[in-house]
């Protein structure tokens, strides 16, 4: 497989939110300001309109390789799965993906709640949640209905 | 800002599915397939327990700085918007992400349906849809409706 080929990114911003404890749970409510880089500031025109916001990041302190496996949330009572069958950061590439509430937006930052990534994380992407993004009647494991909040 | 750092990604699988003309539209009912790197087939054990799944991919012939304002689709009717509020393929990092269905995963090949990227595009992850993923009640801004299918 031609896998040789690597994408090289660049952090558009960083995440603020004074969460530096690596055991936090508990991200529903936690409210976050992403710094973008101020050459980035106008390419966030247009997210006030958006209720929701899709944040990729990248989960830049999982290194090494990852496990081909896990139990999701570490619980060992839940099925050992597919790392792509999780969304644990150790995985062969560290993105993180989470839907977050847009708060508001001023100048090049933006403040938003129930991002799950820690003080500093830096940020890869940010694109507006559109409505085919939000699936109804879609099916999960019953593993899903176990997870503890994120 | 602090963004000398760069992160380094490797794919680990490339979509099959025979689309090669870089002016396809309508990518709904498109069937592909995602060929993993045969290393990681394990990782894909679970995945055939949900109906959805995140694919993030590389849209690696987008080179060069992206602009930082695009009107959707490329329609001049529709709002001179930040790319971030897109979701503009023309972006600082390139990656591309589709909530797609999954019809049947066999060995190391997922079979998917409504995925909008051409046949060669290097995949960077594989995510589960969860519960958390889907919002309801999201608000858009007008531009959002006149959008045409992807």
């Amino acid at each position: 497989m031609e896998t040789e080929e690597a994408a090289v990114f660049h952090p558009i911003g960083r995440v603020r939110n004074g969460i530096t404890d690596r055991g936090h749970r508990g991200w529903r409510g936690v409210k976050s300001e992403i710094v973008v880089d101020p050459a980035f500031a106008p390419s966030l025109d247009g997210l006030e309109g958006f209720s929701h916001i899709i944040v990729l990041y990248w989960m830049h302190e999982s290194r090494g390789p990852a496990p081909l496996k896990v139990h999701p949330q570490g619980r060992s009572e839940l099925p050992l799965t597919g790392v792509f069958a999780t969304r644990s950061p150790r995985r062969p590439n560290p993105i993180g993906l989470t839907i977050v509430e847009m708060e508001r937006r001023e100048g090049n930052v933006l403040r938003v709640t129930g991002l799950d990534a820690f003080d500093g994380t830096p940020v890869l992407d940010i694109k507006p949640y559109l409505p085919r993004d939000s699936v109804a009647g879609a099916r999960y494991p019953d593993w899903v209905s176990k997870l503890n909040e994120w």
